[in-house]
């Protein structure tokens, strides 16, 4: 049997297919006109590419659920709804943070901005820009919606409204975390102190329900898998979904800027209240907490602020933050252990475990 | 029999109630805790008051497509869900225009930057405002969602299906339409020339239909009206609809801000491209021109700017544009005479467009 990855390599490509396919759905049924160009171009080109972790894990959900291999289910426009949906959310996601790239290309804010800047238009170019990433990220949303409305339409009654239902589920709780993890970015350091716990609830409202369990959750709903499976999937994928964004959140403090295709110090600069600086936080001295202030939600900070402060993040908070990622792990491997699940879906998993919380991208 | 008017104004408190409850249940659903209270507040807050014209267009819909009387369809799920789509659209709406209140009340991303303001948090309160709108009008646009998920889970699969799919084309016309709005109040008047065409199929995507097609055959749909019923609703609905956005545009320069809720000259101020400025426009001689731009899109026009702004328009476009509206009432008619709809559901058509295109608020 080929490794997960390599299966997940092989189903890539069929995948950026399903979502600019779906996309193309939803705009011809808009119908737009010229006036609408930029729009349309904008909206293709974000959903070009990316990792489609989503979609594969949709796509992974439906082979447990209905033992098929993997890409062969029925599942393509929920696959093609997820990448839609994650496309909307990133292009709000990028207004908010103000980047200015994201995988090399302008940002649509900063796109549209652009192309006001270089027309003989009149008003705001920045304004301009963040109306129409509000917009397309509207757009895409629907896009979104229509795919699952046919997803769904595919499905047996009850089936396609439990679908639908945990898919809402789904984009309000990334509304409601993306909101909590913006409110603690704007919380004083030191008035405040991060929170693990708080820090714990963002990663699981906004990124591990939303990037690992929901996907392969619906994924393996789709395919007709019955509450057992879906509460036993659940149980083991939420702690690895917590331990992927914790692998990641490392990533952006000592990731290689080649392989992650983020700036180096990106989530210092941001203020970023994650897990990993909570811990820190708890450990670090009075005046390495006054170091960290200065570093932290700073704009601009020089290189030499930012190599302090990943220091001390390395001295104070990586060890008990690998600590953590383990005893994650773990608890979704024992989980594991005691579910009704097929030993093939539990090596099958494990596997999944091991790429999501794998240490190098 | 009570006019239809009346029979609305009773329905209103009722459709509050709806409302708030399907946001309550998607709240519920989320469990947000302590640090979510200023996103709830404000969600709540949205959807306190409205006009509630298109749960009205709902259930007015519901009651042609089944015969029974307004109120009584199977469709508060849907009127709910519209109300809330709503809500979520002029979040993002008010984001976009920098409205600073809506009916006498603070916008969202006014209320939360000054909560940022107000409190010893870092970082810009303008952008915490402006973040956490865009996620407020996100999870909105969420709890739309499941209320017509709900509303679909009480419908045969087929008709389930058909509404959904209609709703969702529904909300990315109205994003299209939005950006369309946008883009075209950032053209120059003088290069571009305000385009009656293009001012029309901008009231086309982002009202006519939006507030007035699409409720109404949402709600005829849920009650199961086939085919030849939705056709010949939408045959005299489109025009009277783009009438009942002309109506508001003569409103928005020439209404009573007691009535309308708007401050006087807003739509000028704006710099609107509404079809009433590009009759006007095409009117205007070269000096008239050159008066009306140094008033559209000046975000601080002086009082004479905007009085001389409103008397070319008076002077040039407001019979013109006056004629439309008759026009498109009189459109609509001719579509009902030639409809096989019942006597009796196109009386109250007739009163129905009545309502939409009158002249006082």
């Amino acid at each position: 049997m080929t490794t997960l990855d390599k299966r997940f390599a092989a189903l890539r490509p069929r995948i950026d297919l399903d979502t600019a396919n779906a996309l193309d759905d939803a705009l011809s049924a808009l119908a737009p006109g010229d006036t609408a160009a930029e729009l349309v171009d904008a909206a293709r080109d974000s959903v070009r590419s990316g990792k489609r972790l989503r979609a594969l894990l949709a796509h992974f959900g439906a082979s447990l659920g209905s033992g098929t291999p993997l890409g062969d289910g029925d599942v393509h426009l929920l696959g093609a709804a997820l990448e839609l949906y994650q496309a909307s959310a990133l292009v709000h996601d990028d207004l908010i943070d103000k980047a200015l790239t994201r995988r090399g290309i302008a940002t649509p804010h900063v796109r549209f901005a652009r192309a006001h800047a270089h027309s003989s238009w009149s008003g705001s170019a920045p304004d301009f820009g963040a109306a129409a990433a509000v917009l397309l990220g509207d757009l895409l949303f629907s896009a979104a919606e229509s795919a699952m409305i046919r997803q769904s339409q595919r499905l047996p009654h009850d089936r396609a409204v439990r679908l639908l239902a945990r898919y809402a589920l789904m984009h309000s709780e990334v509304a409601l975390g993306q909101y909590l993890d913006v409110r603690a970015e704007n919380l004083p350091l030191r008035a405040f102190g991060p929170s693990v716990s708080d820090a714990r609830e963002v990663v699981l409202r906004k990124s591990a329900r939303y990037s690992v369990v929901q996907p392969t959750l619906l994924g393996a709903a789709a395919a007709g898998a019955d509450e057992d499976v879906l509460h036993a999937l659940e149980s083991a994928l939420t702690p690895w979904g917590i331990a992927f964004q914790l692998r990641d959140d490392d990533l952006g403090v000592f990731g290689d800027p080649e392989v992650t295709g983020k700036p180096a110090g990106d989530d210092i600069r941001e203020g970023k209240r994650t897990v990993l600086l909570a811990l820190t936080w708890e450990n670090a001295s009075e005046a390495e907490r006054l170091r960290l202030e200065r570093a932290l939600g700073n704009p601009e900070p020089g290189p030499e602020e930012l190599t302090a402060a990943a220091d001390i993040i390395e001295a104070r908070g990586r060890a008990d933050h690998e600590h953590l990622i383990e005893a994650l792990i773990e608890e979704g491997a024992r989980a594991l252990d005691d579910s009704p699940l097929a030993p093939k879906t539990r090596s099958e998993l494990l596997e999944l475990s091991r790429i999501i919380t794998a240490r190098t991208s």
